[in-house]
């Protein structure tokens, strides 16, 4: 299982389909011990920019969210549950703009949004400007699990959706622990928010200054905010096939409270779909990036659709081109900044067995970014180790107009026939 | 111009198209005094249950709506602000679950959602959740108006989607005025809010018996919270062709606080884009009904997708059915309650004028609801008056289960050619 090579801006052919990477098997011993619990996971620690000096951080959180995912696999877990377990992980790490260590806002604040999708009920649920939780997608998973019990007292239609102080009574009335903000923010989240109330205040001196000469809002890069973009996200195929996607954002550093991005937005910040009626493939993707231009081209729900189509790679492309960097809804943006990281399965006879009766999970993951760099994590049950890289546009390309696109395929044994 | 008849359950086939319906032509004389100012609007006053004892209300809401949208397409007005004149006339009536006299929530609070969409720069504004303002529909589209403008101080980018307080703070910063909570109840909001308290301890009362004999959520019909679903909206071509909508919601009654509908949800709760590439017609749609099932279903943007095909009727028709009745993502829903305005127009040559090079705006518009009841009302800049309507269930047609769709053609001349 190896990442095939990434994308230049001017090269229309991939370098390698995603089909034509080492598939991973299994001798019939090994996979028959493991026949209840097979499963993979692809995380991403964000689209963004990551320092080589950051890197090994970044993917050793990856490795760790992996690690959790498939331990859960291994115990029987369904997808929805080990997308939560994946991005706890993820939450968790200081270094991530998810949970702990957030973006700060305008005020100070950490405000987060969260969302998970499941495959198989199709159910979604989602957290935004959530403040006082350590892990809103602890909030999104309940959300969706509660939903999943059906109407509420009073025939009343139980919510997919809350925000602010009412997301948080009712994470902290259904069990979930609340946390103090101030043990939210790190040292660093701390840093960089005095940092860029700097940089703001400079800019809004350099402004006002120009507004008699009516040049406002053309400032220089250099006062610009530091973009912290490191959104964390999941996709994950379970054992029964079902796959379920999540996603967790601190959001844009200095965003204004209240602001709500592509995390916490439908179709948007995460998708998942099992494989039913016309759709050939299960589809699960996870995004991250810039929240306004991931939500006005719903580029997760746009990936989903697209995966149905014969050529993962190509789709994948395709879509990124078409619908993320030259789409039409933003159309005024000189820098369209973002990533995905996506998963598509089906079930496929295995034909090197000597049981014709075998069926495998052909599972395809990619990963496709318009930013410098982007994080990546991947496992499956029959690994020892999860893989982790950080995955950078080609030498040349610029960020917001190019972009790279990666992945792999492995082949699971499926106890399911 | 005159309605079309309603569709019953088992019955496949629309019984007269949109374009069967009487089209609104003017002499050469009175189109040319008004060459500059042409238009249409289509408004709901929500898809629910309209009594006949309160239909003189709601159809003199939608009425007010239309004549506003009417008098500044006449003044030059562009489609995302018209429209929002139209909402500003449905969220200020104490009948309409929208602004004043929306649904209170679980607390007794109002909080409530609106977004608007500009089909000419595709920008998106929304509004989730948001207290002690009455007129959401204005910070929706000063959210949109303000990300035309650019990028904001140091590089941010603008935000589109604001909730809660951080909203409310954002209107108020940005010179909307707030409006004490008090205010916006009303006797007829705070009387149904005490029923349904009511019935909640009720329910609940029940429940906690039943939870010992395992019936928990089958509670008997009659103890359900009155559903108020009558979110408003509108949709709008001015006269340059662009298309625009909107929607305004209180949510449902007895809310979770901090829930958020499709009113501001992309994609959910409006959609417009104006012909561009592939898309023959510029399409705008605004949805009414239970947020949920809109949210999930993604019905805005179905629709306008669909409306891309030749028959306009047909198109709504199978998306209705498809798409939300029978759709995939609320299949474990026993009633799938909502409604759709839509509108979608092209230019088209006027044969029947002398003047060979004179083109008019041919402007197809129709509703469609699983609600017993929805109210309409639409408008033309040719028009001395605006039409209402209910339209309702044919008899014998099971409500979250059947649906009703209608509607009308109209020809503008336009001035662009």
């Amino acid at each position: 299982m190896e990442a095939a090579g990434s994308l230049g801006p001017g090269d229309p052919q991939p370098p390698g389909t995603a089909e034509g990477t080492a598939p991973m098997e299994r001798s019939g011993r090994e996979a028959a011990s493991e026949e209840k619990s097979v499963g993979f996971v692809l995380v991403h620690a964000g689209a963004g920019y990551h320092s080589e000096s950051k890197a090994k951080e970044y993917k050793q959180v990856c490795k760790k969210a992996c690690q959790k995912a498939i331990e859960k696999l291994q115990a029987g877990a369904l997808a929805v549950d080990v997308v939560t377990a994946a991005l706890i992980e993820l939450e968790d790490s200081p270094f991530t703009n998810a949970g702990m260590g957030s973006n700060l806002n305008l005020s100070g604040d950490i405000e987060c949004d969260a969302s998970t999708m499941d495959g198989k009920s199709l159910n979604f649920g989602a957290v935004g400007a959530l403040r006082g939780i350590k892990n809103p997608i602890l909030v999104a998973n309940k959300l969706l699990s509660e939903a999943q019990k059906g109407k509420l007292s009073a025939g009343r239609i139980p919510p997919c959706f809350l925000v602010g102080e009412g997301a948080y009574k009712w994470a902290v009335d259904h069990g979930i622990v609340p946390c103090p903000p101030d043990i939210m923010a790190t040292k660093f989240s701390l840093s960089a928010f005095r940092k860029n109330r700097r940089k703001l205040e400079l800019a809004e001196k350099v402004e006002t200054e120009m507004i008699q000469t009516k040049k406002r809002r053309e400032v220089s890069e250099n006062t610009n905010v530091t973009a912290s973009l490191d959104t964390v996200g999941a996709v994950v195929v379970d054992h029964e096939g079902n796959v379920a996607a999540a996603v967790s954002s601190g959001g844009l550093a200095m965003k204004h409270p209240g602001r709500v991005g592509q995390a916490a937005v439908y179709g948007c910040g995460c998708w998942a779909e099992n494989t039913s009626g016309p759709n050939v493939y299960s589809t699960a993707v996870s995004t991250s990036g810039c929240g306004e231009h991931l939500v006005r081209t719903m580029l997760a729900r746009e990936c989903s659709v697209a995966l149905q189509a014969e050529d993962a790679h190509q789709a994948l492309l395709e879509t990124m081109q078409k619908k993320f960097v030259r789409s039409p809804f933003l159309a005024r943006e000189d820098s369209v900044l973002g990533g995905v990281i996506v998963l598509r399965c089906c079930r496929c006879s295995l034909e090197s067995e000597s049981s014709l009766n075998t069926q495998a999970l052909l599972v395809e993951f990619l990963w496709s970014h318009t930013t410098e760099s982007m994080c990546v994590g991947y496992m499956s049950t029959q690994d020892g180790k999860a893989k982790t890289h950080i995955s950078r546009l080609p030498p040349g390309a610029v960020a917001g107009q190019s972009l790279a696109i990666e992945g792999g395929v492995c082949r699971l044994r499926s106890p399911v026939t």
